[in-house]
C-alpha cells in the first residue's frame, strides 16, 4: 500500500489579521506546518490552529522563521549558527506548550521562508537546525528539501521526511526550476497529479528535458497561501486517493 | 530540619541590553525565574541563563510576562482569560524547549510584572494562569503570593510554593505594607534575615504593629534588580545556613 | 454652502497581512486616518498610503495606537501621561515624514481603539495626547468626539474636528447607544443618510426616545472594516451630494 | 580658525535598559546621533535624549537602524531599496517629531550598524537611503565615511560631512584597516588625537605603511559603547581645543 504525506504551512494569521483558509486547507492534508510566533502566528492563533488540526486527525509540526513578523520572515538575516540554534529552540518550544496543553505532542518541524534559503547556503546554519531539532526532542521528524539539510539531519541522527513539489517542475540534477525561469510552475491540477503519482509510484521524476531523476517523495508541499489552494489541495488528494494512494502523516 | 527556598527573577537581559548579575546571583539562590522573551529575555539569553542555572544546580522556572519590551511587562494591558492563558502556554513552552535541549526540564512558574498584579484583581485571570500551568505540565509549581493565585492553583491540581519576602514588612492582615508607605522596605540586611527565620522555624511573621501573623514560607523572592542585590543574597544564604536552614528548591 | 467631512481608518495592514480596501474607499472619503507603525502600519504600508491619499486629494492624517500589533491596539495599558505623550509624537512625527516625502503635511490627528478609550477615562491622558499634537504642530486638526478630549484640545490652543456618525444611534445626552444594547447600530443605510443630513442642516440629532439633541457635525467616522464598508460609504456619499452638502475636508 | 565636529551615537537605551553614558558624552561631543526606535531607542528615550542634547547646544541628527531589537540592527537583513527608504522616512520622522516638539529640528542623518554595511556594497540602497533623506528634508547633512553612499548623496544634492576616525588606523588606500588585522585600533588617546589633529591641519592621514593619504575630515566618531568612552571623548576634545580645533557641528 504506497502511501504519501501532504504537508502545508498553517497558523500564519497574526493578531487581527488573517491569512490564509487553514480551516478547508485542514480537511485535506495531514500535515501542518505551524507558525511559532516570529515570522507570523501569535499565542491565539497558534492555540486555536493546534485544536483545529488535531480535532481533525492533522499531525501538527513547527514552522519556526525568522525574527521578521513585518517581512513575514522572508528577508535573510545575517546570523551565526548560535542564533540560529536559539530560535529553533525557542519557536519548537514554544509551539509545543500548546502541543502538550491539548493533550498532544508535536511530530515534525520544517524551516519558512528565507530561514530556509539560510540554511542552503551555509551548512553550519543546516547543522544548527538539526542539533536544535535534536536537543529538544530527538523524535521529530524534519522536513527537508535540500542535500545539506538532509545531511545534517542524518549526522544528528533524525529522521527525515523528503519533501516535493507537484506545482513546480525539476531540473535534471533533481533540484526545482527557479521560479525566474518560463516552465517552473506547473499550472495544470492534472499534471501535477501526475507527476506526484509517478514520484510515489516510480520513485522518480520526468524533469523538463525528459530525464529520469530519482527522487524520494515523503510528503508533497501544499502551497495555502495561493487562490485556490483548497481547491488545488483537495483535488491532488482526491486525484492520489483514487490512484490507490493514501494520504498520512509520515 | 528546616529547609527553604530563594528564587530571584533572571535572564531579564535582551540582545544588547545587559540586566542583572545573574551569574552572581546564580551562586546563592535556589530557584530562577527566567524571562521567556515577551517582557525581557531573548533566546540566546534564555539559552545561556539555562545553562548557567543548570551548571549550578539551580532550579530553573518560567517567569512569563505581557508582551510589552518597551514597558518591561509592567504596564497593566486589558486582556481576556483566553489571552492570558495563550501566553502563559507560550512562553513556558519557550522556555521549557531550552531546559529539554539542555537535558533537563523547568521546574515552576511565576508571573511576571503587571500579568501578576493584573490575576490579583481577576479571578478568571488567575484560573486562566493555573489553567495553562496544569495544561503544559500538571507537576510544574506555581509560585503564588495572593489568596487568589493560590486558590485558582489548588482547584486546578497544582502544587503552590508560597513565597515571602525578607526585604517587606507585612500587615496584621498578611499583606505587604504597600511601597507607598513609610516603613515598606526593610533596609536592614540582619532584619531581613531575622524576618525569614522567624518565618520559617515559627511560621508567622510580626507585622508592623506587633501582631504575630501566621504565613506559609517555602520561598523568599531575592531582588535581583537593586543595587547590592548579589551582596544581600549573599548575606541572606549565610545567615540562614548559620541558623541551620538549608537552601534548596522546593 | 453646507459641508461636511467624511473620515475613514487606512494603512491598517502590516507586512504580508491586508486589511481593508483603502483603494476602494479613499474614493468616497475627504479625510483618511492611517496607522503609524504601533497598532498597524508598517513603514512600507504607511508611504503606499499616503501616496495613494495624496493622488486622490485625500486629507491625510496620523492615527496612532498603542504599541500593541497582536491586539490590534485595542487593549488599554496602563500608561503614564509622558508615555502617552511619547508615543503620540513619535506617530505623528514618522507619518509626517512620509508626508513630507511626497511634497504634502498631515492635516489632522485621530487616536486610535483603546488609545481612545484610555483618554476618555483620564483627564491627564488627554492633556498628554493635545500637547502632543500641539508641539509637533499646532496646526494640525484634533478628531474628537468626546467631551474631555474637546476640552484639553482646546485648552492646548489646538483647533477640533468634532466627530459623529452616521451608523450609529444616539442618547438624550449626546453620547453614542452602547453597542450592548439594541438599536445601537443604524443599519438601514437610508436612515444612517437621513441623521448626517438632519446634523449638517439643522445641527442636531434625533435620540432614539425622539429628544432632538444639538450636535455639531464637522466630520461623519466611515468604518473601513465593516463588510460593505466602500459600498456604504459611496452610498453615504452620494446621499449627501444628492442633498447639496459638499464632502470635503475641514 | 580649524574646526571639526565630535559625533556619537546615542539614545540607544531601551525600555528598562540603559546603554551608555549619554549625560557625560553630551558633554563632549557637538553631534549626537539617536537611534530612532528599531534598533534602539523607544519614544521615552528619544524624547529625553533629544531634550538632553538641546539643552547642552549638541546638533541633533537622526541614527535610524534595521527593524532588528534583539540584533541591536547589527544583523544584514535582505531588503529592497524601497524597503530602506521606507524605514529611512519612517525614523527619521519619527526623530523629528521630538526635535520639533522641543522646538528644534534635525541636523544630520547618520545610519546605523548593518544597514551601514548593506549600502557599503550595494549602490542601489546607498541611492535609497539618499533619496529618503532628500525627500524629508533636503537640508538634512548625511554623514558619511564610504565612498557610494558619498556620491549616492552628491547624487540626491544632499551636502554630505566626511566621518573619520579618531582610534582606527588607516590603509593606503584611505580605507579603515580591517578589525581582524593587528594593529586595526590605536588605543593611546594622544596618538589618536594626534591622528585627528593632522587630519584637520594637513588634510591627510598617515596609513599603517607610512603613505600620507588624503582625507576630507568634517566629524570625528566617537564610540560611546566602549568602556572609558566618555573620557576618551574628553581627552580628545581638550587635545584638539589645545591645539586651536574648533569643536563644532557641520
Amino acid at each position: 500500500m504506497k502511501s504519501i504525506d501532504l504537508n502545508c504551512d498553517m497558523g500564519e494569521s497574526f493578531g487581527p489579521w488573517v491569512m490564509g483558509d487553514d480551516q478547508t486547507l485542514l480537511r485535506f492534508v495531514s500535515s501542518a506546518n505551524l507558525a511559532c510566533g516570529f515570522h507570523a502566528g501569535d499565542p491565539m492563533t497558534m492555540r486555536a490552529t493546534v485544536r483545529d488540526a488535531l480535532a481533525l486527525g492533522v499531525a501538527i509540526g513547527a514552522h519556526p522563521g525568522l525574527p521578521d513578523l513585518q517581512g513575514f520572515g522572508r528577508r535573510a538575516m545575517t546570523m551565526t549558527p548560535d542564533e540560529v540554534y536559539a530560535l529553533m529552540v525557542y519557536q519548537i518550544g514554544a509551539l509545543s506548550g500548546f502541543a502538550q496543553a491539548s493533550g498532544s505532542r508535536l511530530r515534525h518541524v520544517k524551516t519558512h521562508g528565507a530561514l530556509y534559503q539560510m540554511i542552503v547556503r551555509e551548512a553550519a546554519l543546516a547543522q544548527a537546525i538539526a542539533a536544535a531539532v535534536r536537543d529538544v526532542d530527538p523524535s521529530l521528524l524534519l522536513i527537508v528539501s535540500t542535500p545539506n539539510l538532509a545531511q545534517a539531519a542524518a549526522d544528528a541522527g533524525l529522521r527525515v521526511v523528503h519533501e516535493v513539489y507537484a506545482d513546480r517542475t525539476y531540473q535534471p540534477d533533481g533540484t526545482l526550476t527557479p521560479r525566474s525561469q518560463p516552465n517552473a510552475m506547473i499550472v495544470d491540477v492534472e499534471r501535477s497529479i501526475d507527476q506526484v503519482r509517478h514520484m510515489v509510484h516510480e520513485g522518480s521524476v520526468i524533469a523538463l528535458d525528459g530525464t529520469r531523476v530519482p527522487v524520494r517523495a515523503d510528503s508533497v508541499c501544499i502551497h495555502g497561501d495561493q487562490p485556490g489552494a483548497a481547491s488545488f489541495a483537495q483535488r491532488v488528494r482526491a486525484g492520489l486517493e483514487a490512484d490507490g494512494i493514501t494520504i498520512c502523516a509520515p
